[in-house]
């Protein structure tokens, strides 16, 4: 609520200062968006500032829902040693430039940040029968969740998942691993040393648990070196939907409202999601 | 459930007669993607399919979730007379061609389909002051909400406004009008013929009830002959938050748990968003 307030003042200062609010052809005095730079118009100034906010406590984990959603901003991991995500937005009518409107254009790979992964991502089969991200199932993406803390020292094998004692009947689980204490999401470069599910980890899941939504913090649900691996075994019944990238830091493990909303991209194999908890 | 059950079928049928899923030097064998076609990789051939599937009662109508996005297709109508979507998604990697996994890129403008608005959007200090979709309030964009029919030979106006009797205390309608009937969602073409607010109906929704979240079922919360002045109207104060082209076909007037979760597109004043209501 400080964020709010401070928000709110903010826009105060802005409005006291800024030309007739309704004045397309005046518009163009007002300060550019502090999320653009002036030349290209492309996402890079305002994102940092926002992401240290947040990890200084922002973001909803106070309050009823806590938003486990990463912002889209450039300096977001991407699935590559060292790589950034880059600019994701791009502004396409400015009315500093005498539009009436503003309006963004988005532009993105659909696994970046946190996001979904369809059966067809990695299973030709299945995205040959289109088993696309719109046809993942509503019930299974809302629903009660529990979140879990995997031991630190360890991927997520056969023998942490016996470990975890995690209770039959249990359809989704937000997994809290290595990678949220370094906080490797919140690293510009990607980093192929997070931990993430074994082949036998994923095997001992289907063979031995009811889960079929499955949250991980970062951007894979496997490990790097059972990268395709693990995604087969679970990808062999398309009825398991992993979360990828998600933000459990400073969330309490237990049980909430999961709600995990991808977008309904016909034909593609990943969204981009926003997911939220409710306690 | 019938729909879920074909897809299994031709699911079966596909892993039956496919190669081994995870041989990706042998998966160039299996069929394309139906939603891609073969020469440039966008998605065009499955969409129609799969909106006639939906007009006819698939998409969750049935049950305890009920979607009321509409799907992203190129036929999606755009915001211009006559305007399509176009293709939105792109296939960047292809098993069919060798590559270990499949992987598409999304290319679309923030405000196409079913999408939230944010301030900055009409209002230039609101978005000079940063107002961009990752500020929208979580509280207002998930909680209860009522669905009301409008009378089908009006815009929403004034009078219209007050005709609904919208108790006081509600802070999130959906608004179905003349554009259901219509089924213009489910026009390739942009039809500015649409219904919504004037001016006056949304000033009298300002002054006279207490909803912060306004739901309608064409692209624009505006009337296209109020266009900007109602969203001025609405945008004055940013706690208002439009939400656009919701498909509302087949559900009835009630109160419901309304969900909409927007992607955190920071730097922008929309984005594509997924709403579901719980009955």
């Amino acid at each position: 609520m400080a964020a709010a307030a401070a928000l709110l003042l903010a826009l105060l200062l802005a409005v006291a200062s800024a030309p007739p609010l309704a004045a397309a052809s005046s518009a163009g005095e007002a300060a550019a968006h502090p999320g653009y730079s002036a030349d290209e118009g492309t996402c890079t100034v305002g994102a940092p500032a926002a992401r240290r906010l947040e990890l200084e406590g922002r973001g909803g984990t106070t309050g009823r829902i806590i938003d486990i959603t990463h912002a889209y901003v450039p300096d977001l991991p991407a699935f590559a040693p060292g790589a950034a995500t880059g600019p994701l937005v791009r502004l396409k009518a400015s009315m500093e430039d005498g539009s009436e409107y503003n309006l963004s254009e988005l532009r993105m790979e659909c696994h970046m940040g946190t996001h979904v992964d369809a059966p067809g991502h990695i299973n030709q089969a299945h995205f040959a029968a289109g088993l696309d991200v719109d046809t993942l199932d509503l019930h299974v993406l809302n629903g009660p969740a529990l979140l879990v803390d995997v031991p630190r020292d360890t991927n997520i094998t056969a023998e942490a998942m016996e470990s975890l004692k995690i209770p039959k009947g249990v359809r989704r689980v937000l997994f809290r691993t290595l990678n949220t204490d370094r906080k490797l999401m919140w690293k510009k470069e990607g980093d192929m040393s997070y931990v993430g599910f074994t082949e036998d980890g994923a095997q001992w899941l289907v063979d031995n648990t009811d889960i079929k939504l499955i949250g991980v913090d970062y951007l894979s649900v496997a490990a790097f070196d059972h990268l395709i691996s693990a995604h087969v075994v679970f990808f062999k019944n398309p009825d398991i939907i992993p979360v990828e990238g998600l933000k459990l830091d400073d969330v309490e493990a237990g049980i909430y409202m999961l709600h995990c909303l991808p977008l309904r991209l016909v034909g593609s194999e990943g969204s981009p999601v926003r997911c939220i908890l409710i306690k």
